[in-house]
């Protein structure tokens, strides 16, 4: 029985994990807003990765360059002129097209005018607006949303390398927001104009890159199972000749490999993570169009070098997305009792422990329970919730995924000081000591 | 001897904390990267910020809206109409100034001409972009840079109450970029035409918004306070009648209190946040706009109400600022011995520890150091540095505001298998087993 994306959605909304953007308009654009529960997911997400690829890496220093950046930089990097879908308009309806979607000899599918297309254009997918008051005749004053993350981390590589003092080969990551006006975005969170990235650029020397590259698919692959995701889901993809993009294409390139997911609402395993070799275009390309030196003093060789670069770019919302859809359980718990578990790695789980009071309207008992979630507050994410019986309110916590449920009782209060702690997954129950469960927890969530 | 921001300026560009943004173009629009050290203090300003309005409270959840939202909203937020200065041109060289900034009766600051200025013209500060292939004559497929997060949050009332079943008082809170085409930025990351928000909108019946004002403001202005902030660096300045905002001036308002700072390089404090009282300004406003139906409906009185909102709204960019700003000490630390050091708090410091080998060709002690780097690394930010001496090391260290060195030497693999933890305010040593210096500081961080 494979999921729908509609199942998906619907979870997600009535969860509070993603609600469509501006929803009380009707909606805009194919956005999604992140919700309360959503927003703590994607955080993980986004936690581990950095945590993954900076932290734990000496060879690694993380940036957050700005969206707005110099208009030269998108010439420099192909995106002016190429980064671009060919569309046809329907002369009758006006109705536009992406050209390789239509059969340009059948009639318009708005309007059914027939022979009505106009020869394909090509569309620029880069958001554009102006800055400041005065629009100059130079264009320079032109800013595109940034289509891609990683221009930001290449044109700052000589600060970076520079302040961090890093030798080859070393990498700098950086996760924020890229934009692409795209024709046909659809598949929920998966394909959106507006979009959230996890980039690595990792320099080296030219004879190491295919020795590298293999170590970040590798890497990289690794990445996602060590949080639990199913290893029968994911799948490694080189490009074809003919899809690569024109960074990869040069023989200096070792091509690029894609993380594939296969999402049970789509037919094919699609893309969570390229790792490209994009050997020194990018390098080379600012060089060149901003007059500057940019290269790197090898002290082994006594000259200077353009590295070239292997690109580990991920989707931050396809990722939470992946990890939201390998977790989903159903399971008959009893004959004819279902329940629906989000099975995260504790990790990822947007809830790490929620401590439940038997009885609300008891003193006592809130009492200790709104201690233990404070005490537990301050080292992960906890929360208080009287809003249901305990046994619906497991049940809730089963679906929004949270390893621990922490119950308070008259026994707590009135016989042994100590809570009853339910695992998730198991759904088994122990007793421990009020004075021992933040240990057990923070040691049973490792994290 | 103030602080000059010329030497804020150099020391977060040779640290690698900020950097002009597109520097080897030339730089655009006063925006601005941060580094290596940059990103991680940014991340710490944010993550502590989260863990105080929403992971240690049960009356907050958090949320993340896109940048991209239906038009509309900011028609029903009052931006179309209101969001803009007055600008006139000089017609002899169309150079543009601010109404309120140049004397319209004298000649133009450009090119000298006299009595050459326009009328003023209200220019809108959002930045506009166009989505999807199709122009739409509606308008529909405008978009704007969102001018704030706020209205990202209000439009998403409904789905956060309902899926978290909050009860009144409850807010919601966000981080999030947002975008102004500011005539004139300036002050280095304090006032910039991108930059990151961290704002709250905390819901209550009417009759509770003065109490709950007031306590929000002591609440944020506590939160600086707690994380090293000097205070007499900080004060609240409620504002004048004839400065708040158009949400803010009706009767039903209690105004709003801004958090400043007295940065060294600015005459006068300058705003952190503001707590402002919208009243039901904006909840009312999308209702009408939106044409649904926005309340709450309160069990106690059985009734639906719109709420009233207070809410407090911080800059990322400009606290971070101030917690540099404020942690940057220069000492004597013996006669004619300079050092300059950032008194970050532990939580803010982009860098926990250090761990350092002596001697960086001696493979024992780099293997020590490595290991001890590693295992630290699992648990807070670490780094290895082995690309000095220790002195100039340490110095290092002092000025990016790492709270503790660890040194591994000869004594640690031949005699003691101890190393020298180093404490960067008091400069003091003390000889740590090894087994037990994770813990001796983890435990002095208290993070």
């Amino acid at each position: 029985m494979a999921l729908k994306m509609e199942d998906i959605v619907s979870l997600c909304k009535r969860r509070g994990f993603v609600f469509q953007s501006s929803e009380i308009y009707g909606g805009f654009a194919s956005c999604w807003d992140y919700g309360p529960l959503g927003v703590e997911l994607k955080r993980n997400v986004k936690d581990a990765w950095w945590q993954s690829v900076v932290r734990e890496r000496d060879d690694m220093v993380g940036l957050d360059s700005s969206i707005l950046m110099h208009p030269k930089i998108w010439e420099a990097s192909g995106h002016v002129a190429t980064f671009s879908d060919p569309l046809v308009d329907c002369k009758k309806c006006n109705a536009r097209f992406r050209a390789d979607h239509v059969d340009v000899s059948a009639p318009c599918p708005n309007c059914g005018a027939k022979d009505s297309f106009t020869e394909p254009r090509n569309f620029n997918l880069m958001f554009k607006t102006s800055v400041g008051p005065v629009d100059k005749e130079d264009g320079s004053n032109i800013a595109y949303l940034r289509p891609e993350t990683a221009q930001g981390i290449f044109v700052n590589f000589l600060n970076a390398q520079n302040t961090s003092r890093k030798k080859l080969p070393f990498g700098i990551a950086q996760i924020g927001k890229a934009f692409r006006n795209e024709i046909t975005p659809g598949n929920f969170t998966f394909r959106t104009r507006e979009f959230e990235q996890m980039e690595i650029e990792y320099f080296c020397r030219a004879e190491d890159a295919p020795r590298l590259h293999q170590e970040w698919i590798q890497a990289r692959y690794e990445w996602y199972l060590s949080l639990g995701m199913k290893k029968e889901n994911l799948s490694l993809r080189p490009h074809e000749k003919d899809e690569l993009a024109h960074y990869a294409q040069s023989e200096a390139s070792t091509g690029t490999t894609d993380i594939e997911y296969q999402f049970p609402f789509m037919s094919e395993p699609a893309e969570l993570e390229g790792i490209a070799n994009r050997a020194d275009f990018d390098l080379s390309q600012h060089a060149k169009f901003s007059g500057q030196k940019i290269a790197y003093f090898d002290p082994e060789r006594n000259e200077h070098i353009v590295p070239y670069v292997i690109e580990p770019s991920a989707g931050a919302d396809r990722a939470t997305l992946a990890f939201l859809v390998d977790a989903y359980h159903e399971e008959e718990v009893k004959p004819g009792d279902m329940r629906t578990v989000l099975k995260f790695h504790p990790k990822l789980a947007p809830i790490k422990v929620a401590v439940l009071p038997l009885a609300k309207n008891k003193p006592p008992i809130v009492e200790v329970a709104k201690r233990v979630k404070a005490q537990l507050a301050k080292k992960t994410m906890a929360q208080y919730d009287d809003t249901a019986a305990i046994g619906k309110l497991y049940r809730r916590q089963d679906e929004i995924g949270t390893p621990f449920c922490i119950t308070v009782d008259f026994d707590t209060v009135e016989k042994d000081n100590a809570v009853t702690v339910r695992d998730r997954d198991t759904m088994l129950q122990e007793r421990v000591a009020l004075d021992q469960v933040e240990k057990y927890v923070l040691d049973k969530l490792d994290v």
